[in-house]
């Protein structure tokens, strides 16, 4: 039986940099994504068109990506926040961005400072900028397992945004699990009605490792049909208006598990593991990442004599 | 439909304080054993009769077993390593005894100084010993799921183990993730086979959590119909005959995980992440458990004004 194929987008770059105290110089970033490209990883999401003065360590978002060496096959997105973003995106000539709403009211006026109706309406002025273009649009449904505010969100709420997104042209769908609220079964239910309710539309799982589920989620999503989860090197990020949440789960012990439970993730793990072993002198600290601490489970140890 | 009944056997006091550098004063033990024996466990493996010499933190296994008060239904376990511990353990008045054999023959010489057929054959002089008594006995396949010196362990190999012990009239069994090696497609397959291969023998699980899979692994034993599990409070302990192993699950996350998922495991989280708090206080660190740091997924925050 052929290994089912997973495929990973690595968000350290936004997801994790973004949160981080110290600015990663740009030629830094550069030779990061550089790195991360050839190890065999699907798409990167690179950086973010936010404003630089919401996030200055993300400032340089043009000048990495006019930087990094595109690797045929590597999907290169980016994160935009709005309009003025995806302007600055289109310029760049990323191949992908990524749009998002929090479907809890409360955490989408928190972190977009918008209505989710008033996020919607930007989205459709942000298709209408880039229609024509080759520019592919992924939604994110941010806190879909959880708000931190309101709590569990509804199947309904959920595939309410999901089908919105679709009915603006967007070509696929991450459910974010913002702020690590997620559990096994509550991935299942919702992986699998997805599955069923929109066929064909290519689905994304972003994980947190906060209370964790985050391994056990990727499981449980990949048994409901999941076929692609976005993951951080080192596990690094968490959303800056998140109170709570720490760290995206770790890109290299999701390859480790994956890899281990048959499933071919395209990335060569050694090579992974030597970019991830670089990640804390970039930071300027530790990783919650397990397998950069303990090895993988096939690293045996001599026979004590 | 009724929430699937998982039992916890809490094992903090032995293989969580056997790792610990500083000695927790017996009367801390009795009353962290009387704390944890009142939130709703099934069982603690209250100590380990293991030679002073060899593990001076449980020196006081007697005088612990002896000063806490019995709860009515739980259960009160302690680790035996040999005849002569047998003999302190059926003084002591404890209602199960934990023998423990690694099936890596270069684990269980390192660990227990013994071959796995000395092993054995101890394990029956043990037997020889309670015969007569109430004293229930547990029989624990360490390294199940994988060797730190030989790798991977087949089947056949847990399942010789799993057949020595019954034929030496062991009454349960707990498959041990001793290192941390265990993936979920291995915990399921192993524990499929087990329960079709040992109808109506008690199976119980034991994992770690060193490389991020600790969850995941109890996600996957519960489906394949397991339903006991070792757990840690605070996530600590590791063998420390096993260099790289740190931690097993934590029992707070691991009552978290398995309560959102719909299983009831009879222990109240609220009570016992009280008693998980004043952990740190008593091994003189922090803890690896994730819930007493992110709080759990129902606890909710004021919406910003």
């Amino acid at each position: 039986m052929a290994a089912e194929r997973v495929f990973l987008n690595e968000v350290a770059l936004r997801d994790g940099l973004q949160s981080e105290a110290v600015f990663v110089p740009t030629e830094a970033k550069i030779r990061l994504a550089d790195r991360l490209s050839a190890v065999g990883l699907a798409k990167l999401e690179v950086t973010s068109f936010v404003s630089p003065k919401a996030i200055p360590a993300l400032r340089d978002a043009a000048e990495v990506l006019a930087g990094i060496g595109r690797r045929p096959g590597v999907v290169y997105a980016a994160l935009v926040p709005n309009e003025k973003g995806a302007e600055r995106a289109l310029a760049s000539g990323c191949d992908e961005i990524n749009l998002v709403m929090s479907i809890g009211e409360a955490h989408n006026l928190a972190n977009m400072r918008m209505t989710c109706e008033q996020s919607l309406n930007q989205f459709a002025r942000i298709m209408a900028l880039v229609a024509g273009t080759p520019l592919r649009v992924t939604g994110s449904v941010a806190t879909a397992f959880g708000c931190p505010f309101e709590g569990g969100q509804s199947l309904q709420r959920i595939f309410w945004a999901v089908e919105r997104y679709l009915g603006l042209g967007f070509h696929a769908i991450t459910l974010a699990d913002t702020v690590g609220m997620a559990h096994p079964r509550l991935v299942a239910e919702v992986c699998s009605q997805f599955l069923r309710s929109f066929p064909g539309v290519p689905l994304t799982l972003h994980f947190h490792d906060t209370r964790g589920m985050g391994l056990a989620n990727v499981m449980a999503a990949l048994d409901a049909g999941a076929r692609s989860f976005d993951a951080s090197l080192g596990g690094i990020g968490g959303c800056p208006y998140a109170p709570g949440a720490t760290g995206n789960i770790s890109t290299e012990d999701a390859v480790h598990m994956l890899e281990a439970c048959g499933a071919d993730t395209g990335v060569d793990l050694d090579s992974l593991l030597a970019v991830a072993r670089d990640l804390p002198g970039l930071i300027g600290h530790g990783v919650p990442g397990r397998i950069l601490a303990a090895g993988k489970r096939t690293d045996l140890r001599p026979r004590p004599a």
